[in-house]
């Protein structure tokens, strides 16, 4: 992608940059929001943007451009770059500090990657490995993957793709996306909160003939569970076949996560 | 300060920047150490270059200047500002990473800020405000101090100057500086894990006819505790006289602090 927005500037890429002063760099204080382009449209992008005005509100953190104004920034981006499809990223720093602590007056940056799916990714599914760890400010899509950064090693010598946060045995989230699963009984459940809310699930909240249920999801309820999977814009819906090394259900992708596979991918505007 | 080292390149602090594929940016990954210079020296430099690359070495972030070449490159930035009493800061990011989430080569800033201490502090003392959070990675000084920045108005709701982290009950450390209580029985504790491990307080624990010692201390111990203080490179020994709105002790700066305080002025080459 050849050209990025810094505070409403097209900048080329070799030349998007911030002075070292910025509160990401120095104190790791932050927040971004990451949505797909599709034919040149943002896909839920209201959805998206509710989430990033809000993660924004919640750090204290004032956006100087309003929501539409934001809009035709992201559409003059796609339209430089001549990428309809892209992942696109807003980002919301804490600004150039003068006391290298105090939130200042906040950098807003804006940037296009090639979006890749893989559509083999659903029968492939993935494992994940555990790990006790509750994010900070949980409900706030903040920068700090700090932890799941730092796990990356740990995942690659269990075996894993990736990591599922629990705090003393009550499933949170992986870093990316959220849980779900379907237990013994057939009921199809989320964790409740202490999670970021992803927009993925949000539309899979909508499937109300499915019973999808926000709850407390114990560790303990997968040794039975007919079925689980993980749900993100980058990763759709996702089977996940193993835990801990356990297979989950028959170690296979299950009919429920095919369902809603299916039903997202409509939503999305037609497969990839 | 005028001017700042990115990468072994001096550069005005006006054109110090980074790109914003730098990882601290995108994912709030990266490490610092900072550290006082007196009379153009830095002071405790070679316990601070061992947490630094310690840090690194946790987080797996490889600086491709070595130790020798770290010290020559200090000096240059403190003779080309001119400023032999200073801050000195030196940060090391995840880099540019390829896909936003593996580290890459790692990007190494050195900058110097005005380094003030009032005289005054320790007489004023201060006061804190607990709040229950474990910094993850508590050994590693990374640039994560979202929660810290976030509970800013949290502490100032609470007519507080800082937080005392704690986890269910037992103590941690201040964001920026490490914690010290004197029991009802004399002894003179600071938590013995779970933080980071500050310069001042190692300092501290080779004072041996103090008797410091490592060890648990809880929350309730601070009801008849005889005295409380924190530590750090900018703190040095500031007494707390109250915690949660309750005076410590008889409310004022205790003579375990005074004296603390006496040897370290000493340690550290004389008053500011």
């Amino acid at each position: 992608m050849s050209h990025a927005i810094i505070n409403g500037a097209i900048v080329p890429e070799s030349e998007a940059k911030v002075l070292i002063s910025d509160l990401s760099i120095q104190r790791g204080y932050g927040i971004f929001d990451y949505f797909r382009a599709r034919a040149g449209e943002p896909v839920f992008l209201e959805d998206h943007l509710d989430r990033f005005y809000h993660s924004a509100t919640v750090m204290r953190l004032t956006p100087d451009v309003d929501r539409s104004r934001l809009k035709q920034l992201l559409k003059e981006l796609i339209e430089i770059n001549g990428a309809p499809h892209a992942g696109v990223r807003i980002t919301l720093t804490g600004g150039y500090s003068e006391n290298g602590y105090t939130p200042a007056t906040p950098n807003l940056l804006i940037t296009l990657a090639p979006y890749h799916y893989d559509p083999t990714s659903f029968d492939k599914g993935i494992q994940l490995v555990t790990n006790d760890f509750q994010r900070q400010l949980p409900e706030v899509k903040t920068i700090d993957y700090l932890q799941a950064i730092y796990l990356q090693p740990y995942i690659r010598e269990h075996h894993a793709d990736d990591v599922l946060y629990h705090q003393n045995g009550s499933i949170r989230e992986c870093p990316r996306a959220n849980f779900w699963a379907v237990t013994e009984n057939g009921d199809l459940i989320t964790p409740a909160d202490r999670i970021l809310k992803g927009v993925t699930r949000k539309k899979i909240l909508t499937m109300r003939d499915l019973r999808p249920q926000e709850a407390q999801l114990p560790l303990s309820a997968l040794v039975t569970a007919r079925e689980a999977f993980i749900t993100s814009t980058t990763k759709i819906v996702t089977p996940v076949l193993k835990i801990d090394g356990r297979p989950v259900g028959n170690g296979k992708p299950g009919p429920i996560a095919a369902e809603i596979y299916r039903r997202l991918i409509g939503m999305r505007g037609g497969h990839e």
